[in-house]
């Protein structure tokens, strides 16, 4: 079965990833290799950061994610944030802790994983680190990306009025857990969206050049939680329309596309007066839908209309609360 | 005992930490809470960026290293990485994980070992992440600085015949874990070192800004694989005095200051024409030792002078090869 991580050692392993790294772009000035990488800044833009960490027995499980799809995930989970904030993907430092007996064939596949989603993305892995783990594997990625000034999609740029959006569908990724935690090899489109989250990096991006949004989140944690984020962040309160919501791959009730965590898709809302802007990023992201799903309210509570009744909105999934 | 993570919860232990990070300066667009940090790029300059973690059972054993040194060294390391690019430290994120029976006032403290030095070394918290871990305490840390173009120190600049210098002095920190682990309640002064390490930033910044020396690294792995980094990178090889090698606190033989890991001081070479540069240097870092402790040769090989005699240099220390 090959090598494992710990016969291999730290070095070797090094230049195992630096030799799959595509040749850098010329703004990398220092990549993988020295004590820090070295980057040349995009002129007229400012620096978004962020930094997301996958750990095993949390976030995923070996028995039904394939390294290949933590090495996607991982990526793809800080690739969301760099879209909720409007901004173009950059660089990327892989930060990896790695269980001594994990063997060195399963590091190849989780760099596969990665660098296809990387090279897709239009992001360059420019450095990082690596570190044995006494436990579980984890896979921390910090992100960089680019984004003009005055183009930053926040949270809290929600006003009352503002209509509410989702792209692609919800739910998708727990009604997939749901399935794998049944059948670890299933290979459904309901698995396959909580496997392989694909990043809104593209729309994200349109939706902030374009100024047609005023306020963005990715939905990690479940559509409830992050109407509450701009919520809150905005000092609004908000409606959704149960009928509304794009029930995504597999998903049964309101309850997976409420509260299920990790579809990664973005929540923004938009001005009425603004719809028109929108209809041109729905033009230019033409296979991907995006679905109206409720309006922000001036009053500061979050409701779930459905048949014609109101109820308050669901609490989200909270992290430290329950294993996934 | 008061609370532990897993009661206070995810969104909760995120406002604690915010509200422990001081006001940012203006070059902070959005700081921690939003989904990405954004930040000012500095004119003139380039980004360096580099990540370590510290994961427990690997780098550390709380019996012997409080919350608070575990604060300051996740850091210390990452400012390290920065100082031997010659890099003035700017933002840095913070991504911890963990264990869920952990009390909240150990994060208490592990952020008051954290921001102490952020503090002193005028780096800023703009964001990060929070998790549970399943297993081991870990804290990661990315860390970004920025320094002028042609300031950048790197590892591949020596030349035949420049003279190897470092700071401080060497073995201390290994020294003191051999005490720790003998009496975990140790305060000797090699204890101090292994728990924690000052980086030497100022000193980084002014060899880097004084165009003083041609290659630098930290000293994370011991003087041995420090010289081994520099000469191959460089395509050259090293004569390391032995009898010229200052011993740090509690040193009692060569082995702790060439193989001994954790010291974080930089080794750099030196054009012998350019000591007057390196005068200038030491006269601003009045109270930091610098030793020259041997010179870069044109054969590639690595030797230790001892007594008149010459042997191989020994090799360093390696992170998958034995736990610390």
């Amino acid at each position: 079965v090959g090598d494992t991580i710990s016969a291999l050692g730290e070095r070797a392993l090094i230049e195992r990833i630096r030799a799959r790294i595509p040749k850098p772009p010329p703004w990398v000035i220092v990549g993988a290799g020295d004590d820090a990488a070295v980057l040349e800044p995009e002129r007229n833009t400012v620096e978004v950061i962020t930094t997301d960490a996958l750990v095993e027995g949390v976030h995923f499980d070996e028995a039904f994610v394939s390294p290949a799809d933590v090495g996607h995930k991982a990526l793809a989970v800080n690739l969301s944030d760099l879209a909720a904030m409007g901004a173009a993907p950059r660089a990327a430092l892989l930060s990896l802790m790695l269980p001594a007996a994990w063997p060195v064939a399963h590091l190849d596949a989780l760099l596969d994983g990665m660098l296809d989603l990387a090279g897709r993305a239009r992001i360059c892995l420019v450095g990082g680190n690596i570190t044995r783990s006494p436990g579980p594997l984890i896979v921390d990625v910090t992100a960089t990306g680019t984004v003009h000034r005055r183009r930053i999609l926040l949270r809290s740029g929600a006003r009352a009025g503002d209509e509410l959006y989702v792209t692609g569908s919800l739910g998708g990724a727990a009604a997939g857990l749901s399935e794998l935690r049944a059948d670890p090899s299933g290979m459904s489109a309901a698995s396959a969206r909580y496997r392989r989250p694909e990043p809104r990096t593209r729309f994200g991006m349109l939706l902030g050049r374009n100024r047609a949004a005023r306020a963005c989140v990715d939905l990690s944690d479940g559509l409830a939680d992050g109407v509450r984020q701009i919520g809150e962040a905005s000092g609004l309160g908000a409606v959704i329309d149960a009928h509304a919501l794009p029930l995504g791959p597999g998903v049964a009730g309101l309850n997976d596309a409420l509260s299920g965590g990790e579809d990664y898709e973005l929540l923004f809302t938009v001005s009425p007066k603004l719809r028109r802007r929108l209809g041109g990023v729905r033009r230019l992201a033409h296979d991907l839908p995006v679905t109206m799903i409720g309006r922000m309210t001036s009053e500061r509570t979050f409701l779930l209309e459905q048949h014609g009744r109101t109820e308050p909105l669901p609490v989200g999934f909270e992290h430290f609360a329950a294993p996934r």
